[in-house]
């Protein structure tokens, strides 16, 4: 699907030809980078979610070290975009925490801290999603797959980029057909409880920051005091890093 | 091994009183919660690192929404445990961010994350150990073991503490002799290139933050804004709930 065909039927979804265009990198890139649970599949899943594609994020609280962001009906995906623009137009002098309510969906995190760390500056990101991982004890859904990203920036020019699911398959391969619900369980086989742990564990910090019922998000943003990325590159010796292609 | 016995041999090993009980307490503790590797067998443990049991941290740089901490030769336990006191006598006024340099070892860092929850703060807590983890897919250690401690305060007097090591086993079980070297791999079995990433990008945001070769440690913490914590646990129907005894 060329670029084009994204946009368009995207307008016809109601978004302006601006976020169509942020819209279509992300599944793009998504589709790209060998993640298609992220890419096209979400196009006509858009139009099922019940958000308003002429709505935009508002950032009710703005100090030098701390941000609130309400999402306002929007689509998580443009509440990121807004965020991460206003880091890099404004970054903070040290570190700057933002929090975001009712943000979602938003697609792949590492999206976004590639994004903060193309632009100099460390990010660590994480959010919630629907309930849909359970303890590998029985009981119900407790914590939404909840990934944790983390963007380093580095002067060979090529950010550092891990960006971890909870969960042993994403809500994405389910719509993708891959998977079902039933796969939806914290990864890790015999060590489940500790992804089961991070998953809870980053539930209980976004809800306890941003409040409320709905999804949020927590963006950590600082400047770099070293330089580290080149030196791992180094001692890995050819060995893959995490969100190289 | 009683706690006069532990304090004794600390003693001997030139800690002061009040250092000494700072250990103990934490070795104790860690027995108690069935964690025996970072229990008692730490105690001779210490005698065989090169650190100084009289040297103090020293806070670098006080900022409201930010902190950095230098470890000054101490053992990682006492720099933890005077950046706790630090937030806990002046918390902040919505978020900080505390950078430690030659901050090793820390023992269980949801010891730390418990006492600030304890207190009324949300916390996050990371740290980079010795590069013992390499990639499944071969190579060198690239990151350590590098664990991801949240602890959430409760209405109900009991903090949420989820406290995770991207390792199968830590260092303490081969200490212990329950495991060998072999078996300091990232966890989650066919998917342990999750944990990987997550100890990768751990080890670089620590270093990209604290700077310096030696190990380091980042806290978050934060005044809460909602009490998810009792609602998940009604939600959890007796399911338990990391941190949970």
């Amino acid at each position: 699907m060329a670029r084009e065909d994204v946009l368009a039927r995207l307008a016809e979804l109601g978004f302006s030809e601006d976020d169509a265009g942020v819209l279509a990198d992300h599944f793009l890139d998504a589709e790209r980078r060998g993640k298609p649970s992220h890419g096209l599949v979400r196009v006509e899943w858009l139009a099922s979610q019940s958000r308003d594609p002429r709505a935009s994020a508002r950032r009710v609280v703005a100090e030098p070290a701390f941000e609130r962001w309400d999402g306002n009906g929007a689509f998580g995906y443009l509440t990121l975009a807004a965020i991460c623009d206003a880091q890099l137009a404004s970054p903070p002098a040290r570190v700057r925490i933002v929090v975001a309510s009712d943000a979602f969906p938003l697609g792949m995190l590492g999206y976004w801290v590639r994004q903060l760390a193309s632009g100099g500056l460390v990010a660590l990101l994480t959010s919630t999603s629907p309930r849909r991982l359970g303890s590998p004890e029985g009981g119900p859904p407790l914590a939404g797959t909840n990934p944790l990203a983390i963007g380093i920036p580095s002067s060979d020019g090529r950010p550092l980029v891990a960006d971890v699911s909870m969960g042993r398959v994403t809500h994405g391969d389910v719509l993708l057909g891959r998977a079902t619900d039933a796969d939806l369980v914290p990864f890790g086989g015999e060590q489940a409880h500790k992804a089961f742990a991070l998953a809870v564990g980053l539930q209980a910090f976004v809800e306890a920051l941003a409040g409320g019922d709905s999804p949020g998000a927590v963006l950590l943003v600082a400047q770099p005091s070293a330089d580290p990325v080149p030196a791992l590159r180094a001692l890995a010796a050819g060995v893959r890093l995490p969100g190289d292609s």
